[in-house]
């Protein structure tokens, strides 16, 4: 399927559960939809320590071959790129090995379970000079494209206002198991750290770097029946289960102030009945504002200060024309895109800066921004009170 | 509440249930929000058969005196102005006595039950050289006045499509009774002549007259019981009691062809489950496209082409600006009107009309233009065919 | 206009601008709409300072007389209430004088410029045993009536979330001038006491208590044109004026804490582009969730997890049938209601607790509760830290 | 990526511009997403008439190889299923040759340009004993299906209305050049044959047939200028370009009568300003409606008349959930997915058809019954009466 002559960029990927899937999906998309795209993906080798569900996964997903143990995946020069969806508790040590063996690397976030490990993995790889990516996949929706362009391009003038929520509702019911996404060990945190971290990050790339943070947490649901057995977001516990306390934030809200003057208001909850995965932000300057959603993904809504004064109002902008981000790739104006199209354009971005030897973006330091303030956050909550994010 | 040296128009109102307790609002308003209204109405009498509910309603709605024979109004000088809000059946032998007794007057939709009536009333109307109007309240919603003012102005370019419809759910229940308004002795039609005639005056409005049309009717539920007692719309039956034939349609839909070329489609249903009274309409021209919904009465929604490629897309315009018609005279932006609102706005048309000895709009002449519409669709329905406007 | 046999409540009322007109509206609007009343209020008598002014006010909104010292409103018994609705910084005044008086009072939010202040106006009317009413006019718009009594009922469950945000966008122009609603010395605050104010008691009204807040203000345009003359919002300025500086805020947001467990979000700001008067909140509980928003007033958005797993969504109820507060008194489901009905039913309110011989809702209690809240997130602002709500 | 032991499907797809990126897209997701269904597509040949253009879509999409003359795939055994795509002049003839050759057929819509050669392909097809599957695609969306069971499970009661649109203003520029879709030689129609041919399939999906109907059609834009070449709907023209005929509608509206007592109102067209590509219908019932939009693909609006007084409404459900027919394949509640996918949907029940030896829905036999009511209304504009489907 790839081009003669074509860079082609051999892969090796950890993780074979929701984002697996998801990236597989996206290496295989590539090509086809963006035949101009200078280097492609190849599926060489996918790793899970479970070998009948790592074999399932690379037949069913479509990779050539697979392995139990990562660390193969760093032996000898098969391996170009190394993907890794693993569970957060482990990316800090493939990403360094991977690093250390010369290995580019594409690295769902959140990059770590602290700041410090996310720094320590930057560091190790900017040391080995390879290319580092973080999966802050949200940036890459062509509604989110235009609002970066609309703001690069002054048209909001000066930011006075950044609000985003990240509401789930998938908890809500107190008898939902225990599983590994309640369990800090895990998941270093809850809502904060699954949902906060992807408003961070559209922070930072719309609007740019906080100087200080206050927040506030809340575990509304304090126990949970422990499951006898889980597969990604769907384990099944049972009444009778015996409780296991839950360590994380159900819900997680935050003040901050942007360096640039905006003030930015933060919440990521599990506990929203009615929404399903509500990613959404709002953005006011003073020349406009815009406003996104996830679960309407394909559309941003746009003002203008500047229109006639009588037919002033927010825009419906469908993001599916020529126009638009990456919209020529697929189908024509009106047709819409999804949820996994996001993952695609990420693959475009990783593959044009390796073969353009460049950095993608976002990349690790972008993923240590990010867990800087939500450090700052936990800090903030810990000690009641304003945190300068760069105490941290 | 008059202000001195302003010019008082005595009004004399037939009917006090819906209608008459809109202008009677209307009446006391105007003055209150449009001081420099050039003319004000004075609520002298008020008219009703029945003695207790007419004495009731001049209490409760403040007017001055009350009388039981629409005749003693058209004595004398002391009424200028005769407002009809009647059952539609006796709309005409009133308005052509008052127009003879050199009366203006303002008569509530539908004009009168057949074409023919209507005609004599706005022959009478003009021979006695008074002002008249007609109740289509709809087009002084200011997000309709912006309607009207974008097209004027060329603004959405050569119109191509009108469509609307007019939607409840009143009557959804089989067990609703058999109130006046299913009656075409005293209705004269049901969902097309109530709510159909409101779509056909604002497609007058807002983009012309139409050439021929072509529709279809229906009666979905043929008997209904007959009821005890009504109020307006609010009769109560049993189920015990006897069946009556309902002689209207519950639905009317046609296609209209425009003079200017714009192809036209209309329903009019009080049987569309979720619809309380939505009464809708969009248009699209070769530069724009606007919508309206009057269950969102203070919004318009509008599209142009020349929009900057980026950022297409139906803007929702809150037509409450000082740029928007009337809206100067109420609240400050963003604090919406109501539906009686609109009949304030009439009234204030009326007045200034008067004041300036010219007709106002919409008067006698677009009560016959409605009038005629709807009876060609009715021919149509009956006779099955295409029919054109200026056969009737 | 007034029944025979119905108690009549005498109205005095200091103020003539915004607040007068509207409250000018429902004192006339009630009897016509609620003819069962118990009571109904009189128009009297009106005061202004500017004798002109008040006597056009007097005319224009229908007061039986005027005068230009709120002294002469409190001597004898001819007036039994006293509507204050003059600018902030003369309430506590008018207010102590006129419970010593023995009158009853309607008082505009907020109730004064501090919490102090509040405090003593509230303890004066307690003392004197009069009626005592704040003016939060949206708690009486119909959606908001619906949402009471959705959480009253328990149809929401235990309450997890409340956030709420007064969008508003007639400062962004650096050229509008330094009107009084931007001066410390008469407005108190700026968005925060405003706007702000208005989401509090929502919050008090439909979740309770709080216990903590924290809170973040800015002022985005620190030097403005003073203005040559100014009429409520509308004041003009020019550019070669000389500019004074904005002690007030701009925006102002906090997080707050419930004494019942929920989380707080509120905002506040001017400079929010795109919102005319965007008052909206969102509730999510264990059972489902409610979104209202003051531009679509009519409108209530519900969600409940108990409905069929496959037809789980928010629902638009259009608040306009007879299930619906005070909908019965105005017209038929589907015609919508607009801002000033919000004042029709607060003074219905009034007159039934006057007749009734009880406090009505919401008092003088709610509107020192409210101040409360402000100053505690005024000084968490100063101290920048959590302030307990019972620290003031 | 088939898995061992599962019925292998070897396809021969002719036609490789739009509709074949599509289905190619369709079989390689297939399996990856919905690991359990009983056969799999194989991407055996793809065929095209321009060596250079389908070699690169048989590199691009996937395809083992190509050929440029679709009678190879009709040889032999190699292929089991023939997908037609190429443009709708010729589908007759390679379908008809490939029920001949005993291949199983997927056939774009329209079927064929007239309701005789629809019928001829049917009749073929049937006599061959083979599957065949008509493209109608939009059955296949989440919210499309969700439509159908909620019907189907009586929820909405006796059907009274049914109301859509499909709308687009892609050649609004009069400008814009006359390429293949405006040609009737090789369209057959225009909007009416494109756009309200899904409408009337999905009428028949969702509501039934339909007894008799009545239309309108209208060329807006007479000529325009001819292309110098142009690529699927992206043709360039140029201003000194010599002008041809526009032969087909740019917009066709017609009324039906259901055999089911339901009244259908239907408009195709694409002079609609602002509409991109709105597939949309309403359904009202006796207990219930319906709203869907195709630019909101994941999202069903339902209304049922039993929910409680205070809280009746439109909700919006986001077709995302487990409940929901489709979406467990795919990713988590609120992840939301495109247009494409109904292609995946469509291959996965042809898959399951011929696995288990049954006609796929939709097959011929809707394909036929969609051209009846095409040329019915096509006869009724052209005669200016009603038509009953069955004269055809």
């Amino acid at each position: 399927m790839v081009k003669a002559g074509k860079q082609q960029v051999n892969v090796g990927m950890v993780g074979y559960k929701f984002m697996g899937k998801a990236h597989s999906n996206a290496y295989s998309r590539v090509n086809m939809f963006f035949p101009d795209a200078p280097a492609a993906p190849v599926m060489k080798l996918i790793c899970g320590r479970d070998r009948n569900g790592v074999q399932q996964a690379a037949e069913q997903f479509g990779w050539q071959g697979y392995v139990t143990d990562w660390r193969e995946l760093l032996r000898g020069d098969e391996i170009d790129l190394v993907d890794i969806n693993a569970p957060s508790d482990v990316h800090k040590e493939i990403a360094i090995a991977a690093a250390q063996a010369g290995k580019h690397i594409f690295c769902e976030k959140p990059l770590a379970l602290s700041l410090a490990d996310s720094r320590e993995m930057f560091q190790a790889a900017e040391e080995a000079g390879i290319k580092h990516m973080v999966g802050f996949n949200y940036r890459f929706a062509p509604a989110v494209q235009l609002a970066k362009k609309i703001i690069s391009e002054g048209r909001l003038g000066t930011i006075y206002h950044f609000r985003a929520w990240f509401l789930q509702d998938w908890i809500l019911d107190p008898e939902f198991p225990l599983v590994w996404r309640l369990q800090k060990a895990v998941a270093g945190s809850g809502s904060h750290g699954d949902l906060g971290a992807h408003l961070i990050d559209l922070a930072h790339y719309l609007v740019g770097g906080m100087e200080e943070v206050v927040g506030m947490s809340e575990t509304f649901v304090k126990e949970r029946p422990v499951p006898s057995s889980m597969t990604g977001l769907s384990a099944k516990g049972s009444a009778d289960a015996p409780k296991g306390k839950v360590d994380v934030d159900d819900a997680t809200l935050f003040l901050a102030r942007f360096a640039g003057g905006a003030l930015g208001s933060f919440e990521a909850s599990r506990f929203a009945a009615g929404h399903r995965c509500k990613n959404a932000f709002e953005i006011n300057g003073s020349k406009g504002s815009i406003r996104f959603d996830f679960e309407r993904l394909n559309e941003l809504e746009v003002y203008f200060t500047d229109d006639a004064a009588d037919v002033q109002g927010f825009r419906r902008v469908l993001a599916t024309d020529p126009a638009h981000a990456y919209m020529d790739a697929w189908w024509p104006p009106g047709h819409t895109i999804g949820y996994e199209h996001t993952f695609v354009h990420e693959m475009l971005e990783l593959m044009q800066a390796i073969h353009e030897d460049r950095q993608p973006k976002p990349n690790f330091a972008d993923g240590v921004n990010c867990q800087q303030v939500l450090e700052a956050v936990e800090l903030s909550v810990s000690e009641r009170r304003w945190v300068k994010v760069n105490e941290l």
